[in-house]
């Protein structure tokens, strides 16, 4: 077991299945079970863009992220703790993994100030004043009643020379030791270590050992994703993934299209979040299984076919492509709404069906067909 | 029966309870019955704005409003009869009433011009030039297939000189004889008149007095809630209810509070429509049975209980009045969803409860207990 203050035993992963790197497993966790590999749709301030959490939970979806940073400022970690933990505050009784705060304080905040205990911003909504350390960041996660609490890292903006990178990478890992020591155990809750290294394998490969050597219930692959390209982040995964231990999740955080989560599975990846199904909805982009559309483009507006005919979410089994259209045009709520549960929808079952494909040994020929389906 | 164009015997409205005015009843149409009194949300542009079909469904309503001065513009009128109608389009096979567009040619289309044949008017989205005639007015709303249909009027914009009045009201008199030669009966359908005459009660009897000789299936009270006070609208319903036939729903336009439904409803009135619960809804006001409240204010900031305890609406069965007050100041979408959705489950509510007060011959009693809780 990793080791950490308490000695409750963390959320476990049980693989079921395996084709070549690709697993297919069930997280076991105090909030339920998550089959995996999984996606986690993003609820940054608490609520899922756009969605009722009952319209999530009708998507397939098992978990879900939010932000450390956003929740910290507004409405606090501690009011949300007063008021019984984040699960009730958004109607999720279910998974919910937080992050630690660093990539938002890196993209965000005004201000930053780096040092070696941590950093100092300013609020991008109001200019005030905040601190965030490994020990901050993992009791504000412990605050919200995360499900999956991350470690507090220091994410680089790129590009950065090598120098950076692996400067940056080994004041996370001591953040990460540091982050451990804060994280005060639960049965079914976990701390995720995270990888950090850039594209370099020998940094990569070292992140690993560190956090290895501490111990997590979980690794997160961080640091991609962030405009490296795909080959790039593939070979990446390829150089990091196998040195993962296989008993634990791992987590590719940020990512990203259906076609790198297809690509990031068959690497050896359980779980995925990404804010991209859910910003597409909003600003009128679909994912289907025959590829992206825009719905404000006007070759849809008297289209009465519908957005996906395999699809039961309500924007595709009761309107038609025009209606959606029509909202977009309109610019009726409605549009992203609709949108949104449609993306959310097809992200869940794209993953249940890639899920099903390694429980049967077929990974390879599915993923072959989806490619195929999504560029005609 | 009224006479039209076609001999298909259109909607009725059987009586079922009685107290003083008041009348509990049932709207029979080809999309259903409507126990009546009964609040229609407003779907402007084929959507009630921030609600899925189905979210307004689960609060109870059994009729919406669509307008035709915006669906007319975006998508076009024939596009949606095309695609099969209204009800198809927004996926509400439930009855629709659609306003005639007269109002809103007055209150928002730019550079229009009044002759007696109709209004010629630029749209207020792009400065298109359009024309509507009671005749192009009810060719719209059937192509829409509105379950009612409104005769087009000339609305007035106040204040407006008595003679202005009465001309307005003698235009839209002789204009309601031609939408009533051009509505095309079609089994459960109807067609309602609109009473005008500002607030003076001869120009209302002979606004009735006209309508009622040509006939409709039911009979709006238009030109009212625009300004006059509720002092003034009750007293030109007390003038004009009671001349309206018995046996026909009364609709009236744009209205309103709780309060002005309430009284209302004791003055003879059937039927409403309104943009105030979901307008409302998206700028942060709540309606409850105890009065008024501003989810943004900062007493919301931490406070753990529901928005209204008795209410079984997502907002607040599932959510604290501070995730709500949370949800408005990060300016999320789900704030507008679920406080439109409360307010329209309490707007539905509240019918329910005057539908039941009058069944059981205690409206007085029940306003007055209803009245008192609002004002605490």
């Amino acid at each position: 077991m990793a080791g950490s203050r308490g000695s409750a035993p963390g959320l476990t992963w049980d693989c079921l299945a395996r084709e070549g790197a690709a697993r297919a497993g069930m997280l076991r966790t105090a909030h339920g079970d998550v089959p995996t590999p999984s996606f986690m749709p993003v609820g940054t301030a608490g609520t899922v863009k756009a969605m009722t959490a009952d319209a999530v939970r009708a998507t397939g979806a098992g978990i879900v992220l939010a932000n450390t940073y956003h929740l910290m400022l507004r409405p606090g970690a501690e009011r949300i703790a007063e008021l019984g933990g984040l699960h009730r505050f958004m109607d999720w009784p279910g998974p919910i993994l937080t992050d630690s705060g660093g990539f938002q304080v890196m993209s965000l905040s005004r201000l930053r100030t780096l040092d070696a205990d941590g950093v100092t911003f300013r609020s991008h909504l109001d200019g005030s004043a905040h601190r965030l350390t490994p020990e901050r960041s993992t009791e504000i996660q412990h605050a919200l009643d995360a499900t999956i609490t991350m470690c507090f890292d220091e994410c680089t903006r790129l590009p950065a020379t090598p120098d950076i990178v692996a400067a940056a990478m080994r004041l996370s890992m001591r953040w990460a030791a540091r982050s451990r020591a804060a994280f005060i155990g639960r049965p079914g809750y976990g701390q995720f270590g995270i990888v950090q290294g850039g594209t370099d394998p020998e940094l990569r490969a070292e992140s690993v050992a560190d956090l290895v050597a501490i111990g997590f219930e979980g690794y997160a692959i961080g640091g991609l994703a962030v405009g490296e390209g795909q080959a790039l982040m593939f070979a990446t995964l390829d150089a990091t993934a196998p040195l993962l231990p296989a008993e634990r999740p791992r987590y590719l955080m940020g990512v990203g299209t259906p076609d790198d989560l297809l690509g990031a599975v068959a690497r050896g990846i359980d779980l995925f979040d990404c804010v991209m199904p859910t910003r597409a909805g909003r600003t009128a982009r679909a994912f289907t299984a025959t590829g992206t559309l825009n719905l404000r483009n006007a070759r849809h507006a008297s289209d009465p076919a519908p957005l996906a005919a395999d699809c039961d979410c309500p924007a595709c089994s009761r309107h038609s492509r025009a209606y959606l259209h029509h909202l977009f045009r309109a610019e009726e709520m409605l549009g992203p709404m609709l949108l949104t549960w449609h993306n959310l929808a097809y992200y869940q079952s794209l993953m249940r069906g890639i899920r099903a494909a390694i429980v049967e040994g077929r990974l390879a020929e599915h993923a072959t067909a989806l490619r195929a389906a999504w560029s005609p």
